[in-house]
């Protein structure tokens, strides 16, 4: 049986082998967040021709079914098909990531002033060969060597040894040989025969909640050879940290999370090296951040105690594992570094921002704010570092909102509602049809409902002031898009939502500064971290009352910080310093049992605040 | 299916099990050096009733097969049967050693003035659980309670992270830490929920070419549990390290051989912690020492370049590793310390020798000789050792020597020639039939025939000098002992083979002394370490030239020094590293490549030497 693709190209498979499998095997890769259980609806392929057992259709509609969709891992061909991927379905490598930072990352390292280090470091030996005058063991032969090149301290495992007469003898004594740095000595951790000091990649990975990204890195040099992005297929067994956390502790299941993102990271990796002809075995260390929990699961550390006060991770800083130890295909000595944490709450992709942003290093006050699943942040200096996490939840990325999705094709992105005839403006990403609303559109749509007096103070959506206001299934509810077959509102539970969020954000800035004694006017720069960076109107989320009615200069649009400090530690053992560093001079408040916390949130569930006179701008444009 | 055996107790038996592995399943170990190949003959039974496949039986005589002998591990029952197993076929586990020596062992041990450290050390801790106010992770609080208990450096491998969390709520917070000291750090090897400080166990093991001994120890007070020996199951791959090297090369079969051992130390460790009851959890240590070739095929490290000049071993000092690299039933992480080896042909059991007899620590020059299945030998004191090895080959352990045997039960030990009948008396090992000659009784038979004179200096029988030389197979040979159907001779390749043993031996050590320009009246003591010390004859090995020409107080039997010196190093960490820094400042002499060590050899191939007035007593002797 073969499959024939739209390139023209023809698969064949075996039977009993769902399309998803046998277009895996020939490394065509389809999103399909929930691992192959037909429960995610992502797979969708059209099939044009010929027999297929779809096993499952419930997440296709009745028309989809009738022009020719399957799901692909719940269909299998019955002979020769002819299908149609379409674009959606694919897995997309995000190669724009690449082409255009690569210039700007080695610059921003190159500024940094720091040489090229990665984990491992390459030393080329040509060892004199042994005679009956110089017959010392091969491993003392080869210390000898390294001591002369100013090692001190030298451990050398015992799998080292293994191999090691023939390692040295294959390539006439010339060896290349890859240690590593920790804790005051060097380790071995490869040997190879000849000189193998390249080609050598890195990879970088943030583990985000939602979203995975990979950098491939080319150690010699730094630079990002490619980038490739995949949601997080650990979304199967919950959308946020704490169900799967639960999922993982009272499921015994944390195998099956720590074996779903190893899955996700495998198939970035394979795909990047083979578009780039990189032989596996030149993948030579791993870099990851993640918050605290998907670190946990990245490397199978029980998580539950995070989820319980006094919510205890097994460890905030991990001591270098190896690839082969989690199942990454690479060498199974491939090192990997995982960002150290600071706290349950607080993880290795906030300490990863800190470093991109270089927050720690500047004199003035900053804030770093990180809205991804969780919202994050940290304020400090040079001197003194503190942070906390606010749980403002995952509205911002579309969860818990009806229909709210990632800035992503078909993301409602920016609203405007006329102030005459009170009709909105939308833009969508993609300038395709409306397929729903992500953060920035969200709050564009509340700030905007708000100022036109749609929506009140509280939160309340008002009939009487729009026709597009109507009665719903969960009470009042504002239409903001309508076709044929298509609408899009915005619910009273979407909107008290969404303004539980944001008075947790402002709630977390304003009980991070009472801590130390400062205000908003001390803060030189809010960087604002996370994926809907980019599409956030500033003024906005003013007027939503989520971030301080301060200049609009103040605040910096930084992108994935995660995925930026994982590369700058990819390359450079000072930056691995700083980042250990910084890790443990953070300070963590546990915003959820501080009281001060639970004031400022109930405070700030009023739009923009119920302290109006901290948002002089916004009672300004009140009064217009 | 079953066997019924002659205990009365039946085993069941799956069809196509042969009766070697049936027995084995049920604890029943049988001697099997050729590892179940139907080739060494040693797995005999007698079927009594009942039906057996025998596939083989090439290694049983016409007589054996017409009463009912089958070798266990090529017969193959068709029912249920019955049989007896001889007393020879069974495995022995030799409890002897452990009752006898437990108290001396403890005692030299005491008198050392060492404490009990072994390799690991188990600390009981009672963490103070978490809450808000001391919110540290899991890691920290661990590391936090080490450092106050005055630990310095802590080195945690990624692997003992994972559990952590559970394992430390187990027992409410309390934990038995175990902890390895290694370059200047201490590293986790082992967490347990509650107190498992005891019981723990350690295994200490002799590798040796031919045989391998087991001590099972109490770590908890050095008490000696009990001891079990093997043959080295290597042996199917040949006799001594240089065959198996080759095997190992040639055949690429370094994996066979180290399986081969790791299977005979697994058998006697199961047999002996099924006998005392102990759990295999409770394992908690292995002590290992063999020369270098063994301790190679042990580790599974390439032994190829030993053999060849310059006789490079791929390492003389080797880091720990764990039970489960090597697939020694334990649990995984029970670290392996095994002894550090000198040279290529100067091993980790000569190390532990010198340990044993204190040599290194005392002010008089001694020698430490260990002849075994190659003959090593060490010359020094508390300032400097030299050490050679003679390549004596393993003719004292019977190879190559026509009726030669082991001194175990049958072997002729000892031999006098009535000086009027010229008749020899022959006392055999265990006072049954003889069944060969083993090379103590080898010694006594040549110098005995020497001081007769049917033997002459050149080593020539004389056929006239005696009714019991007569022409065999090879030359001329003596009868030793004869019955019905039974004779056991000496011809004269084996007397050749005896003799160059010995002169390599004696030339041995006067290379050695030529070497530091001392004289054997310079040594204090002359320590002879090895199977066959107990039964050597000394004063017939200075007539045969073997041994100097000294009083025989100043030679001393040590027995198995190398299993003594596990068994300290097992105990104390302070012994551990006296055997580091005896084999650090170890010289090592090669003697194949010495052209003093050639003449001298060539001196020695008269009886008892070339140089007659360095041996004045034999002269005498002689005379008379």
């Amino acid at each position: 049986m073969k499959i024939s693709l739209p390139s023209g190209k023809s698969i064949s498979v075996a039977p009993q082998t769902s399309i998803l499998d046998a277009l895996e095997m020939e490394g065509i890769y389809l999103t399909s967040s929930c691992g192959g259980k037909g429960v995610c609806g992502k797979c969708k392929v059209i099939v044009r021709s010929g027999d297929v057992d779809r096993r499952s259709t419930i997440k296709l509609s009745q028309e989809e079914v009738e022009e020719g969709y399957a799901l692909a891992c719940q269909s299998y061909p019955l002979g020769d098909i002819v299908i149609d991927i379409p674009k959606e379905s694919v897995l997309t490598v995000e190669g724009r990531i690449a082409t255009g930072r690569s210039k700007d990352l080695l610059a921003l390292l190159q500024s940094l002033g720091v040489g090229i280090e990665p984990l491992s470091e390459r030393i080329l030996l040509e060892l004199p060969p042994p005679t009956l005058t110089d017959n010392i063991s091969d491993l003392e032969r080869l210390k000898r060597e390294l001591m002369a090149k100013g090692l001190g301290c030298l451990r050398v495992p015992f799998r080292s040894l293994k191999g090691l007469a023939g390692v040295l003898r294959e390539k006439d004594w010339q060896i290349t040989i890859s240690l590593i740095h920790s804790e005051d000595c060097h380790e071995i951790i490869n040997i190879f025969p000849g000189d193998r000091r390249s080609p050598r990649y890195g990879v970088a990975v943030d583990i985000g909640t939602t979203t995975l990204v990979l950098y491939l890195i080319d150690l010699t040099d730094g630079t990002l050879v490619d980038a490739a992005s995949i949601y997080n297929s650990q979304i199967r067994f919950g959308d946020d940290v704490i169900t799967r956390i639960v999922y993982a502790t009272e499921h015994n299941e944390l195998r099956a999370l720590k074996q779903a993102v190893i899955a996700d990271i495998n198939i970035m990796l394979s795909m990047l090296i083979k578009k780039h002809g990189i032989e596996p075995d030149a993948i030579d260390q791993i870099v990851v951040a993640g918050n605290t929990t998907m670190t946990h699961l990245f490397l199978g550390l029980d998580p539950s105690s995070i989820r319980e006060e006094p919510y205890i991770p097994t460890a905030n800083t991990f001591p270098i594992s190896f690839a082969g130890e989690h199942g990454i295909k690479a060498r199974p000595h491939t090192p990997v570094y995982v960002f150290p944490c600071v706290a349950s709450y607080m993880g290795g992709d906030i300490v990863s921002g800190v470093i991109a942003t270089r927050l720690h290093k500047q004199e003035e006050l900053s804030f770093f704010l990180d809205i991804g699943t969780n919202g994050e942040m940290v304020l400090g200096n040079s001197e003194w570092l503190i942070s906390a996490s606010c749980s403002a939840g995952p509205c911002f990325e579309g969860s818990g909102i009806k229909h709210g999705m990632r800035a992503t094709e078909g993301a409602i992105e920016d609203i405007v509602i006329d102030r005459d005839t009170l009709e909105p403006r939308i833009k969508v990403i993609g300038d395709v049809r409306p397929m729903g609303i992500c953060g920035s559109g969200m709050i564009d749509a509340i700030s905007e409902l708000f100022l036109t007096g749609i929506l009140d103070q509280k939160g309340v959506l008002h009939k009487e002031a729009s026709r597009r206001v109507r009665e719903g299934e969960d009470g009042l509810e504002f239409l903001i898009y309508s076709d044929d077959d298509r609408e899009i509102v915005l619910t009273t539970p979407d909107i008290e939502n969404i303004i539980r969020a944001k008075a947790a954000i402002y709630a977390g800035f304003t009980t991070l500064l009472k801590e130390v004694g400062f205000t908003f006017n001390d803060i030189h720069k809010i960087y604002i971290a996370g994926g809907f960076g980019k599409f956030l109107d500033i003024e906005k989320a003013i007027i939503l009352g989520m971030l301080p009615d301060l200049p609009k200069e103040r605040f910096e649009f930084v992108g994935n910080t995660s995925i930026k400090g994982a590369y700058l530690c990819s390359l450079s053992r000072r930056l691995r310093d700083e980042a250990e560093e910084v890790a443990r001079r953070m300070t963590y408040l546990e915003l959820s049992v501080s009281k001060s916390f639970m004031d400022e949130f109930v405070s700030g569930l009023f739009i923009p605040h119920t302290h109006i006179e901290d948002f002089p701008s916004v009672s300004a444009l009140m009064k217009r």
